[in-house]
């Protein structure tokens, strides 16, 4: 961990232990919960402990998940065992910061041994409970999910479903929520998708870090769209950063936009089948204002969605770098997402200060960004969980649109050119070419 | 509202309600809102019940807060009336966001007219209740606040101590906290100062700031330090920005700072009289970490703390700035806390990153920080409550360090000079001399 990011100031590990009953979503907040943090460096990772049970019992009916199977019983403690041991491992062994442990852990017993056994391994339990009452939110997620659960490969859909109820009825038999009793322990308990949240005891920055992330979840089905500035004056000459104006092509793209985004509106499906309002954000640089000016949708602009500042580098282009900054520019090669610029930022310093944007983007619907390259490939790795030596390399092409639809488990992206012609602006490891 | 902040993104407004008996922090809780509401731009103003019902009964007596008492309560429900018309005229005509409403508020009854009220008015409701059953907190609350509260000036401590308790009493008798019955209410409840916190239906953007924000408080007393970095070789030759090292004058700063620091913390008062460990923060340029080098405690570098950027300015003298820049040099003049340097930054750009540094300043306990004159500026507003007309024009020396001791309702600065000269970077409105 880096200091300078202060992401885990308190040199702590934390061992995050999902509660609920199968179809509450936990998988998916557990999933979001380490692409969030491993975008921020935290060095994070899940240990689903259905995926351990599986190595065992690939295709279980609900009768495996009864209480009173003393067989199903044993196998599914000898799963959590495994996970459990795994994940402590990591910790001590890979440099592990926050462990999220995925199962049901629904019973108070269960957890007192989770928090036990962690704390007795120097990890501070946190739990964090999804609770949900609404018939609609586990129906959506019994049918989006768990259709397309490993345990139901080759299912009958019809027929998984009624065993999966079934599966959800032997846990219900013996769930025990969060409360009274546990009031020692560390959770945060989400009600019908944070309609309510309570939170216990949650004491380092990490954890209220974590807490504050899932309470602005939502599962609203939705697209953010993300396109580059048009071509710019500074584009042309291969100079960096700058607040220079669109190039006549650029314009171009600007002009088009407008049809380009509804056309693919159009293409979109909606929950309502009616193509939602957006709201466009833009950095505070002249090229990405003047790339949204005939977009007809409110408009908001972002310092933080400035270009990376190249400090002493601004306005150059990347042979000037090469001549007069022959060790930066080797440097920048070497890693590029940790270099910093003389007087100006590093990949990592764009992702600190792009975080409130992805927490507001986590509380929004569908909104469109007119951004700069290096901002654009982090938003993508964040949506896309893009590692980071590969993110600051991605090809970005001028003059296209991409849209992300979010959904549960995955992101699906298009890409949409508008076929307008533009300067490369990706640079090969290693080159300095202009342009590639 | 300024777009790129970003602050007020649902545009909505909010009414802030606090709900809890008397010594539950509920004032330190309403002026700690207002006070990082007004740092980040949003008009935000208490309305304070107490205020309004002392113009009419200035040194009431336990008796007066009897529920049975038909006179006292009358006019302890004229004066919220009065209070809660005020909050709705200010905000209808003076562009009001956030204003906090602090009273007890202690039945549903109660908040059901509140909530009523300011919604037929078009402001949301938030319900912050302060619950607390922890009687050392209590009674530390009732000493520390409650015997310089103007209901008891003039009065025996010790009688005005036994007179609080009574009427506390007066309150526990009708006390409701939020709860099943109002399910309907957003709210926030915060048990025994944060150590649970219930949170419901929060919506907005600016409700979750504000949420997330008082999560964090705690009510420890504590000291902030800052210091700016010893003079730097730009200093010398009045130059803006860049990362310069420290000139020697600066060098013998970073060498007295420890033996300063250790000089005024054994002069501190600390709860179990023991001076407590602090942790370094500093910027990331070279002139703060070289100020900071000879303190021997934790240290951590931020990105964040870095001084404001001068964009196209960055390097200049303000006499070049006059020259080459004249409409930006008035520009600047007119309006400092407003005005962006070309490819730089504002003050008020600076107040948006240093965000994450105040709620990790709420958290922490005894933070020593060394960083840059702008940036010193801000983070000194927030603490001290100063106007952004006035704080970007803030008289802060070299060579000398400030200590903030934080209390329940006040801050108090102490300033020690190391007493090595050092060249004035300060520049009057309208000047463009090097040093003034």
């Amino acid at each position: 961990m880096p200091v300078y990011g202060a992401r885990n100031v308190d040199n702590v590990r934390i061992g995050v232990i999902m509660v609920g009953l199968p179809a509450r979503g936990k998988s998916l907040i557990a999933q979001k919960i380490v692409r969030y943090l491993s975008w921020l460096s935290v060095p994070t990772r899940c240990f689903n402990v259905g995926n351990y049970r599986r190595k065992e019992t690939a295709h279980p009916t609900a009768e495996f998940f009864d209480n009173a199977n003393a067989v199903g019983e044993r196998l599914r403690r000898n799963a959590a065992e495994a996970a459990l041991e795994d994940m402590i491992r990591w910790f001590e062994e890979d440099g592990g910061v926050v462990g999220v442990f995925d199962a049901t852990n629904s019973t108070v017993e269960r957890r007192k041994w989770i928090a036990d056994t962690l704390l007795d391994a120097g990890v501070e339990p946190m739990f964090v409970e999804s609770w949900c009452d609404d018939p609609s939110i586990v129906m959506h997620n019994i049918i989006d999910v768990k259709t397309t659960s490993p345990d139901y490969v080759g299912t009958d859909p019809e027929k998984a479903i009624t065993d999966f109820q079934n599966r959800i009825k032997k846990y219900e038999a013996v769930y025990e929520t969060l409360g009274e009793n546990e009031t020692d322990l560390t959770y945060v308990k989400l009600m019908n998708v944070g309609a309510q949240v309570v939170i216990n005891r949650i004491q380092s920055y990490l954890e209220s870090r974590v807490v504050y992330y899932i309470m602005n979840l939502h599962i609203k089905p939705r697209y953010i769209w993300l396109s580059r500035h048009g071509e710019s004056e500074y584009n042309l000459g291969g100079q960096l950063g700058g607040d220079s104006n669109l190039s006549e092509r650029g314009q171009m793209y600007a002009k088009k936009l407008p049809s380009l985004l509804q056309g693919a509106l159009e293409q979109s499906v909606f929950p309502d089948g009616k193509v939602p309002e957006l709201t466009v954000w833009t950095s505070t640089l002249k090229r990405t204002n003047q790339t949204a000016r005939f977009l007809d949708y409110p408009k908001r602009s972002w310092k933080a969605l400035d270009e990376l500042d190249a400090g002493v580098c601004d306005g150059m282009t990347y042979e000037e770098i090469e001549q007069q900054y022959p060790e930066d520019f080797k440097a920048r090669d070497d890693n590029k997402y940790e270099y910093r610029y003389r007087g100006g930022e590093s990949y990592r310093d764009i992702v600190i200060r792009l975080e409130p944007i992805i927490m507001e983007l986590e509380r929004q619907e569908n909104i469109m960004i007119v951004t700069h390259q290096a901002v654009l490939r982090c938003l993508y790795a964040y949506f896309m969980n893009v590692p980071q030596d590969q993110s600051p390399w991605m090809q970005v092409p001028l003059h296209s649109l991409i849209r992300l639809e979010l959904r549960a488990f995955d992101t699906i992206e298009t890409r949409i050119s508008a076929d307008i012609p533009a300067v490369s602006t990706h640079r090969e490891k290693g080159s300095s070419a202009k342009h590639a």
